[in-house]
């Protein structure tokens, strides 16, 4: 079996994660997470939104957040921003990345951002002129791409479709979220196929989440297509909006466990990860759904309870 | 990618799952969830073990939940037989198959079961006799195959040993366990061509815990090897003993949404039995591993919040 020899992580707790959280996380406290991370060797990070403070409050303090990262770690800093106004704030902030978003589907374009996905497309053209005159890197993620909670099965060609837009706006890489887990191997394969057989040399990431138990089951069929860009959530926090004890994102740890297990290199000290997985159990106050962080790695091993 | 066209689930909740549970399950709650099981199409179990009612006193009335089964389900009884006592019980109790079970490490045969391995199997002999006289099949379970939490890794070459010690007792058909979820792609790769090498036709059924969270990732990549025999427990039932909050057996909703969805065909309404594992989660009193009884089918749509 042919497997990449090394695989990007992207951690977007500080984001995905954070959001779902109802209690404010003290800036302090994401700050410290956050440098933390970095210092594990996690070199890409999804760490806030450029939104409004009245829809999602917990990402008020993003530009805090980011003024208070150790940029000597080297961690690359992206952001998400859903118009020109957050693009503005992100580039003050001093972001080195911006992601704009939209869905897959009408249905939960609107339900998300109250657009229909031409406008969705129309409105980032602005957001790019933004980009360009800072010269900072642009990204698009495509919500629901493997499947709608509200329209079921998404046609890999709208997929596509948006892709090319998005390319054509001038994006340097793509990001397909599986929003609320419907992705499978079989929709994995038939998606990125589509996208791959156009644009082979896409960066594309794949942002998958467990809602359904399969999550690195796609991380695992994506590997074997030569996909190496995945994002994932420390400690798996998140959720899902449509099944309250549901899991959402794949778990950071989690990922990095299986990835350094089949031999592939992500950079990360899994052991120090552990840590910080653990730590931000204790500031979330509750169990959140990683497994390492409650078994511990395969071969941290227990006392002999008798002689042999 | 060729995977194959049918896999046979085996139920070890009544087992495995029940075992960890501290309060005693009612025997009739036991008999309807297992005559549940098997009107969705569950063909095999493992319903019981007749071990001493001192050891595991939830396990006490196996007995009577075998008496209670309905039997024109067409539902494979199996229980697991520490010793020839044991199987005599099994025998006169009415099992279609009685499982003989050992570790693949010493450390972890004598935890269990106070003896070491030559010990086990030279004490199996007297229990082939009993299921020789009786003509019921009898199946060998390697604990901690995948990895011994007191020893580390495993050799293949050692498993190998007693697959071959327990084929040469008379077998007819191996379950290797992960007792505590230590598989990976890797180890399910080295371990399983070092015995279908030696034993191309041998009936061999992998039994995945996800504890770590790659349950599911070893089954995919099973199946890939073309296995087609898995364990698994209903809701996730079951636990780790080294770490609590840990999870144990593979979920069995999960493991057959997962089959469906690759369209590999396990001959289980996966929707009735996603109302067992429910029932389940009832009968425990506490939320279960199970993510798709969280969070539904991909294809159970939502209502759209808005007007598209």
């Amino acid at each position: 079996m042919h497997l990449p020899k090394f695989v990007n992580v992207t951690e977007v707790g500080p984001r995905d994660g954070f959001q779902m959280e109802k209690q404010f996380i003290p800036t302090d406290v994401k700050i410290e997470l956050v440098n933390a991370l970095a210092r594990c060797g996690i070199r890409r990070m999804e760490v806030t939104s450029f939104v409004s403070p009245k829809a999602i409050p917990q990402m008020q303090d993003g530009a805090q957040v980011i003024a208070g990262v150790d940029r000597s770690l080297g961690i690359n800093l992206a952001a998400l921003v859903p118009n020109p106004k957050g693009a503005e704030n992100a580039v003050k902030a001093g972001v080195d990345e911006m992601v704009i978003f939209l869905s897959a589907s009408e249905s939960h374009n609107r339900s998300n951002v109250n657009r229909t996905i031409d406008e969705s497309l129309d409105g980032f053209k602005t957001v790019m002129e933004v980009a360009k005159v800072a010269k900072i890197s642009l990204r698009g993620a495509i919500a629901v791409s493997f499947g709608c909670p509200f329209e079921g099965n998404v046609p890999p060609e709208r997929v596509k479709k948006i892709v090319d837009r998005l390319l054509e706006l001038g994006v340097n890489g793509i990001t397909l979220g599986d929003t609320t887990g419907m992705a499978t191997p079989v929709v994995v394969s038939a998606l990125c196929e589509a996208i791959l057989k156009s644009y082979p040399k896409l960066d594309l990431a794949l942002h998958f989440h467990n809602t359904r138990g399969i999550g690195l089951v796609n991380v695992y069929h994506a590997l074997q297509m030569g996909l190496t860009n995945f994002e994932s959530s420390l400690a798996g926090l998140g959720g899902c909006p449509f099944a309250p004890d549901a899991t959402g994102n794949i778990c950071t740890e989690d990922l990095v466990y299986m990835l350094h297990e089949l031999n592939i290199e992500t950079g990360i000290d899994l052991r120090a990860l552990l840590g910080v997985a653990r730590r931000a159990e204790q500031v979330i106050g509750r169990s959140l759904p990683g497994q390492v962080i409650k078994a511990g790695l395969r071969l941290d091993l227990h006392p002999t309870p008798c002689r042999v």
